[in-house]
């Protein structure tokens, strides 16, 4: 829980579709927002906060995302940014604002401001506090997303919301991380940038990129830390939140995990596990425990880059976090005829893990994804009706 | 059907998931092939054969894409060349193969051999014969695709596979297109490799870019044609096969139309077009009779191109070929609270179409697609077992 870090202060309320929460913690910060076109208003304000390098608070709604909204949608996310801003004392740049849900529709800010008093009068620090928060800004989300790394002088600790519409680049995916560690705002980009690079960027869904998405990294500045270690660490709590997503995928019955080792270079790796975790045909083939290796060859084929012939291809099948088998799909390019060996570890597991040795160079890297269930399309040809 | 085309004589069995096809046709030739770095067998082949510029006949197989098989699966794929090349008495290159089906699986040599006896003796040029080369290179299809376009002076006639696995760049989709017009190679692939950009390459089942993939033009050079005329309704036979492609998109119930205008430029137009129905969530709602155009404004934002906030977005619904209605949902970038209307037009409709006004320049374009139902997660889910 967030409030593991020192100075964390936070609260949140779900009713029915609508979620209101508020993290009070002064920090350096970065952040990493969508590349979407159509940012949504709260990105654009926040974006702009965030410049200072510093900030005091974030105040976030769930239910609706305030995205396509025009001039109105962008007064409604400095009037959120304000609400907060006052009570702290604080200039509205020192307050970051964020919202998921809906796209197109106004927000309803007399809910807002109506709920905003309750929250903010119950903020604290205990582990309650913190998965109240959490859960206020889901939304399809099946469970809060909440993880904490104790290193050597420094805690990290993060929360995230996220379940459909994740994409390599973003996606409606909030994610705030804190720290008690003591870095500038330069450094705390670049090394969020590398961390959100190598976990939230790796993971699919449904491959849609949000007009939402933003990680919020904020140091409190207590303690001195390890640069190289602090990285490691970040880098570990974002790949634990980002596989938390993944798990959580819309409809989801297993979690998806692509390896791809022997690449020309670790770029062309991570895109490839990408292109795999990516594949459409490769999540409906899981979900129906079909070690349907051929579309992972395709799904490499097409991701542009460089192939042979002679790759590896194996399975690994794991169930509550313990492996129930693994076996050899293709080896030197050859089909080694394990399917049925492959289809019942695939049924025995929650977690399949594809591992692929492309046999080109020393690249390697990976992706998150889910499995493409009847439930996904239950969910997702239903929401606003 | 293609022997629609003078000089075109061809059969085709089926039995069970395997199917042979046999087209004979001498003519000038140009060929579009998939951008997969796993090329399939047959698809190398081919591509070495149409460079000579001239072929006498066809062999196809489906049930299995010889692909990712190795040099067994090359030698297998010249086999089948040489088949129908030696009863031609032509040379090898004189002979286009293709394959579509599971990958990864040596073909069934003996099963083609036995078979094709039987196939070369029964070619004829009825509609008949026509007919069941189109059903013997059909696979998850739901009914064979043929068209023919009767044009002052000139025939084209085409046959295309096609349901899953496609994608922008082409999928595991055959189509072969015949003419009785009189073109040179060179011109035939200028005017081809135009024609299946605007046509298969905006087209989008799934997403998935095949090993498979490759669109024939073959011309028997009887009659000189007006080259514009013939690039025009070249254009237009590849766009109907390609919507019947759509239509028949695997588990598909709804066919969709993305027609976007005031784009930058036309490829803008068409990047944007693609995207909106690629995106899996646009599908889903589709799907659902769910006007959720909070999506396709994502979609627009994530396809990378330029955008402004004063769009227009409409939607119209068909059945058998029939407007049903029209609402707008989004007007200079405001909704149009329209949702309810947009519900009720998009349930009665088998066909909806999306109409964009970007507002940014003059660009158009269009793309093809269907909606994503659980009828396609079933059948993807169960391919191989």
């Amino acid at each position: 829980m967030i409030t593991a870090v020192e100075g964390v202060k936070c609260y949140g309320i779900k009713e029915g579709k609508n979620g209101l929460g508020i993290v009070v913690c002064k920090g350096k910060v970065a952040g990493v927002f969508t590349k979407n076109r159509f940012k949504a208003a709260p990105v654009i304000v926040t974006q702009e906060h965030v410049e200072s390098g510093e900030i005091e608070g974030i105040i976030v709604n769930s239910g609706n995302a305030n995205a396509f909204t025009g001039e109105e949608g962008l007064r409604n996310a400095k009037k959120m940014a304000e609400l907060l801003a006052k009570k702290l004392n604080v200039p509205i740049h020192k307050i970051a604002v964020a919202s998921t849900g809906v796209i197109g529709v106004q927000l309803d800010m007399g809910w807002i401001e109506g709920k905003f008093e309750e929250v903010f009068a119950n903020l604290g620090t205990s582990r309650e506090h913190a998965l109240s928060f959490a859960k206020s800004i889901m939304t399809t989300d099946s469970f809060p997303k909440e993880c904490v790394i104790r290193a050597d002088g420094f805690t990290i600790a993060g929360v995230a919301k996220g379940a459909g519409m994740i994409a390599p680049n973003m996606a409606t995916m909030l994610a705030f991380i804190f720290t008690d560690a003591d870095f500038e705002p330069y450094e705390l980009r670049n090394m969020l940038k590398k961390a959100v690079d190598r976990s939230f960027n790796v993971t699919v869904v449904d491959g849609d990129t949000s007009t939402n998405d933003m990680v919020l990294l904020i140091a409190t500045g207590k303690n001195k830390v390890d640069r190289t270690l602090f990285e490691q660490k970040l880098t570990e709590i974002c790949i634990d939140l980002a596989k938390m997503i993944a798990k959580d995928g819309e409809g989801a019955t297993k979690f998806m995990e692509v390896r791809v080792k022997g690449a020309k270079n670790d770029d062309e790796a991570f895109k490839a596990a990408k292109a795999v975790a990516s594949s459409v045909l490769v999540k409906t083939a899981v979900f129906g425990n079909d070690p349907n290796w051929g579309r992972i060859i395709a799904a490499l084929g097409y991701s542009g880059i460089e192939v042979s012939e002679k790759l590896d291809l194996s399975v690994e099948g794991f169930k509550d976090g313990k492996s129930v088998g693994s076996v050899d799909l293709v080896k030197d390019g050859k089909s080694m005829m394990n399917e049925d060996k492959a289809r019942e570890i695939m049924k025995k597991s929650d977690e399949i893990v594809f591992s692929i040795d492309l046999k080109v160079g020393d690249g390697s890297g990976y992706a998150f994804g889910c499995d493409l269930s009847y439930e996904y399309v239950r969910i997702n040809s239903e929401y606003t009706t």
